[in-house]
């Protein structure tokens, strides 16, 4: 009979870019007695993200982010919100596009997500935020 | 022990545009005696979506929708499904880009959103039409 | 109270392109005995995505390949990482922008999608590949 697992972590970004964040979230299902289930990450936050990619080379990373900037450019004319600077409507856009909430499948007591597969938090702001995560598993 | 909560919402669109549905699926949560857990939101259509973005600045919002007009132009002549009018794949392309379906963490009884997450439903299409959505609830 | 079912689908996909999967993943939900609750699809892989798209006129999702390889080129010189060749990170790209998980309600034992939500596989790379989904069902 399945029961319900929450935590909260805390990630402090140095600006705009990528942080893993496979390890403490393996950390948390393994604190539980779970062994089947599902894990939801969710990001309390409309500004950076959640995404999963590969995590072999970082040049995915760097490629994915010069990707973003030529799709979504900071300080397009085009937008009206730009009160709190260049950066912040493209965030909120990237933020759409990617995911707020992620839900991984839990086996053996383990997240089971692919060999390359990295599950990272995406800060879109400029400057270094405070981003808080929560997760909260279903598991039996 | 975690139980499953499910109902659904009938949400009638006046076209294109965002609706904010984050307060029936607040009630739902509080109708239900499960104080954790996690909310699934799923639309069962592929011409709308949801999403999860900053309810504060109105401007957001219309910034959004016009980077997607441009990033997917209503009646771009590179699109072969014309039949149903010029925003019917423009309005698919943007279902995939965004979400069908969404997951929330469940707190003390309450969805546990960041203080500027709106939880929307994104219309696509350029008239108005009546979306359903469903709500599921496993917590304990 | 809610239990736990877990399975893993093996996909051979012949290349760039879609593969409906929604009729293994209702088989899947039809050989258990919850009859609410929530499936949740994730793909073990940063090439290859899932979506839930129109599944009435097939043009729907060649015309949405199409707008992908116009957004993402292709060997576009800007990437640096292409030691798996010109679609590697194109593919890495189009996986974060569509989706890795997807949960879908169940209701009445059965998964419960409207009538052209297909559930698909989409694969980004070039050259056939073996791809491994998950399904973990939360019901009672």
């Amino acid at each position: 009979m399945a029961s319900i697992f929450q935590d909260t972590l805390q990630v402090r970004t140095s600006g705009r870019g990528f942080l893993e964040i496979s390890e403490p979230a393996q950390h948390f299902v393994a604190g539980t007695p779970a062994q089947t289930g599902v894990l939801t990450v969710f990001i309390h936050h409309t500004s950076a993200s959640l995404i999963i990619c590969e995590n072999a080379d970082p040049q995915v990373l760097s490629d994915l982010e010069e990707w973003m900037q030529r799709a979504i450019p900071d300080g397009d004319p085009m937008f009206g919100h730009t009160a709190e600077g260049p950066d912040d409507m493209p965030a909120h856009i990237r933020s759409v596009l990617t995911a707020t909430s992620l839900s991984l499948p839990v086996t053996h007591g383990r997240i089971s997500a692919g060999t390359w597969q990295g599950l990272y938090l995406y800060e879109h702001r400029a400057a270094p935020h405070t981003r808080h995560v929560s997760l909260t598993l279903v598991g039996e």
